[in-house]
């Protein structure tokens, strides 16, 4: 194991009054309300908040024409006092962006990358770059009255504050045991697989790998899972955390396999631990991950969990 | 230009009473009887079409378990006097059994392998051990009173005896034209986008690649478009011929841009010939294109050609 070698740039915690800005490099927000409710939610905890002026932009799938969303990520990234960049939603876009932005303010003045999804894109360039991010809750998730995001964005602030996690995750029968630690990386699997050999692709080396996904075909899970394996992504990491796979579509004839069954099939020759059902994804309970920060993985018959240390 | 300098072994074309084996390495075979077709037709057409044993096999998705798929292509491959393997349908599945095949009886025994869609990857497998296949309709494709699917399977059989196309594609004003000549590879754009950064990911330096697709969303497609530009598939071709874009999905809000007006969006700048509209994919009318093999790719503002040289 030699992820503890390998060190990620920890963008500095906050503290009351720090400033947050939201802005919205992918799909069209088509519910600016709650866009509204997450800055006031944000500013009654004691931040301040600024939405970006591209967040409301319409340019058909997209938050605005590629060079207005872009223009407000720069603006983000190089932000000389914020300390976090919350995207406001996912969907897709980022890709579109990510090559032409200019990250030397931002290493300068480090700060939180916090979405997931779409927002895979940024975190691993961040990774790449050698930046921790935040895969946690956006600024759409936000519904009153909100019971469960409620904990999750909890949550996240908690991670803002520099609290970090200590997560207990049920059992599942499918999980491989173990107990290891590394760095831990990933996000959405349907881009951790677009990612695959170009300049944000990233290493798993020893690395704890992190996927969810949604909405997509058993036999696409499948495809996808199986470019990661045939790079080498499952062969070189220490473990595997599956997140949610929400709204899995169903096809004519049946699988005939459930998504356990297909990561195991793809993963269990490697022998490293596998935990299912860590709540990450596209439900409405979305635990916050640190990407580039060491977990110390725990993967028991009767007990599993997560720790991200100090 | 340097792609006249590479060779791709061509393998022998066909005569009367030559041997066609019909393998399923990828989805379910939900028609029989269009299998059954197609070996008559093929069998009045002079050849000895055999049947694999495995291509009736029914493992929930797939034309049995990879197991038995794997065996039957591998029979294929090793048959020393066959001149042909036509894949019996696409769907999903190849991509499980390519890197545990064999190919060495093959190379000394090289037939052609045709089939399009999810044998895109045996093509890119094949394309990167040196070998020419065919882009063409499969045994599935079968249906009387086929008028359409006729004029496709006729072309299969000029090409498969070695009467070489010369295809007059219909203008399209989103044409770029020019004049270029090179190897021809590619397939289903899932497909190639999956392969990237594996070893099934193939160069396309001087190339002319050749993409189609079916039944995905538009902003997908950009996706999938964009990982190809990431990996430099378009900055180091000669040339890009688009086949058919069959049932694009729609979703809401609209994407804004027609299927040529993504994909120049993403190659304009590289200042390529880029002809739309060749008929191949999952149209009814798909003409074959034998990849690895050098065309001359001619495309002007009121009419372009596909020409294979012998």
């Amino acid at each position: 194991m030699n992820s503890q070698n390998i060190t990620f740039t920890q963008p500095s915690f906050l503290q009351q009054g720090d400033t947050i800005l939201i802005v919205a490099p992918a799909g069209i927000v088509k519910q600016p309300t709650a866009i509204e409710k997450a800055k006031e939610t944000f500013e009654n905890w004691g931040y301040t908040v600024i939405i970006g002026d591209a967040v409301f932009n319409e340019h058909y799938h997209f938050a605005g024409t590629d060079a207005q969303r872009k223009n407000d990520m720069q603006w983000a990234l190089d932000h000389p006092t914020a300390k976090a960049i919350w995207c406001a939603r996912g969907g897709y876009g980022s890709v579109r962006i990510v090559d032409d932005l200019d990250f030397s303010k931002f290493a300068k003045h480090p700060k939180w990358v916090v979405g997931y999804s779409d927002i895979t894109v940024f975190h691993n360039k961040l990774h790449n770059l050698g930046f921790q991010s935040i895969h946690a809750p956006m600024p759409i998730n936000f519904k009153e009255p909100w019971p469960a995001i409620d904990e999750s964005m909890q949550q996240l602030n908690y991670i803002l504050k520099g609290d970090l996690p200590n997560y207990s995750i049920p059992s599942n029968p499918y999980n491989q045991t173990g107990k290891v630690s590394g760095i831990v990386v990933g996000g959405n699997l349907t881009i951790l697989e677009n990612m695959i050999g170009t300049s944000t692709c990233f290493s798993t080396k020893d690395k704890i790998l992190f996927i969810e996904e949604i909405g997509e075909y058993k036999y696409h899970i499948d495809r996808l899972l199986r470019a990661l394996e045939r790079k080498g992504y499952f062969k070189d990491c220490a473990g595997l955390i599956l997140g949610d796979f929400t709204d899995t579509k169903q096809n004519y004839p049946e699988f005939g396999q459930s998504i356990e069954e297909i990561v195991l099939s793809i993963v269990e020759k490697y022998n490293i631990p596998v935990l299912f059902d860590f709540p990450a994804g596209h439900e409405d309970k979305n635990m916050g991950l640190i990407f580039g920060h060491e977990i110390l993985m725990t993967v028991g018959n009767n007990s599993s969990s997560v720790k991200f240390s100090n």
